[in-house]
């Protein structure tokens, strides 16, 4: 475990059906690390984790994504589970956070059908990235570079393709995280990590 | 009803998570008008549909879709639920079989989230269409012309967003079925219902 991960704000956004194992594995492994975890949500109240597709424990939400802005934290983490993202991609403020999360630079994990999110914020485009194999057509047309491996790290931007890639995915994002902002491409710079 | 539907072969094709009410309705409406309908699924025994996340009833598949072949069938349906066509889409055959129907002109039905085959089979360039709302994104960046309508029928693709559609999507597949063929557009010829 990374050190330097401690004392760091990470928001997790999921909602109905995410995959539990995928939300409950790095939330474990930061708040060990002595992360603060919170899990935020487009509505108050409760949230079902999934195993696949039946539905396992209640969650409470922490926190309404919508009043929750970019700057109050380090890292942001995406559970995947298909009816999650596909659910999350329909709001607004969700989308909007994720996007803000990409453009400014800090870690951001997604995992199996999380990057559907990433689509819909329109962040991939020239970004290599894995998913769940599913939505490999959807990364594709919106710009990026699908490969199929266990955790792709592109420039802060963690990513993995489903619960088996859980060890992998939770070691490159605490390095991640540990490691902070990286810089943007951007035009006439050079992406370089800070 | 349109008798001209009476004798046709529908093939349905889903498999686990397909939204029960989307491939019930349709199925209940061309059976009654006298259609021969089937279910085809990737792999023979029985799937589940549900009603949006819990698991509802048991049916039975008719026929493996690796068997079937286009001109054995006049028209295809093909139910949402955000778990079906996200497992079907990784299937070669499934997305074969969908890609073959619409080159054909033959008839094809899609609702909620089963438009995702007809990115998948990469068949949604220069169309207009409808989906469930997630998908839109994934549909425009296909090269479809995604529409907000209760059902869209452009040269027999029938697609529809909803459960609360089925009464709309329905009636215009029974029609589209009831027609026929459509020719499609192709270089130097006008698309023509036949």
């Amino acid at each position: 475990m990374n050190d330097s991960v401690k004392g760091k704000r990470v928001a997790f956004v999921a909602t109905e059906m995410f995959e539990q194992v995928e939300l409950t594995e790095p939330w474990t492994a930061l708040e060990e690390a002595g992360a603060q975890v919170e899990l935020l949500s487009p509505e108050r109240g409760e949230i079902h984790g999934f195993h696949h597709y039946d539905r396992a424990d209640t969650f409470y939400v922490d926190r309404v994504v919508s009043e929750a802005q970019v700057d109050e934290y380090d890292a942001l983490v995406l559970p995947g589970g298909v009816g999650n993202p596909d659910k999350l991609r329909m709001d607004e403020a969700a989308v909007g956070f994720v996007r803000q999360f990409v453009e400014s630079g800090k870690p951001v994990g997604a995992i199996c059908h999380a990057p559907w999110l990433l689509v819909e914020a329109d962040v991939v485009r020239g970004r290599t990235l894995t998913s769940y194999p599913s939505i490999r057509t959807d990364v594709r047309n919106a710009g990026g570079n699908w490969v199929d491996e266990q955790v792709v790290v592109d420039e802060g931007i963690v990513t993995s393709r489903k619960p088996d890639d859980l060890p992998a995915f939770v070691d490159k994002l605490v390095e991640e995280i540990g490691e902070g902002t990286h810089r943007r491409t951007t035009v006439g710079s050079e992406a370089t990590a800070s």
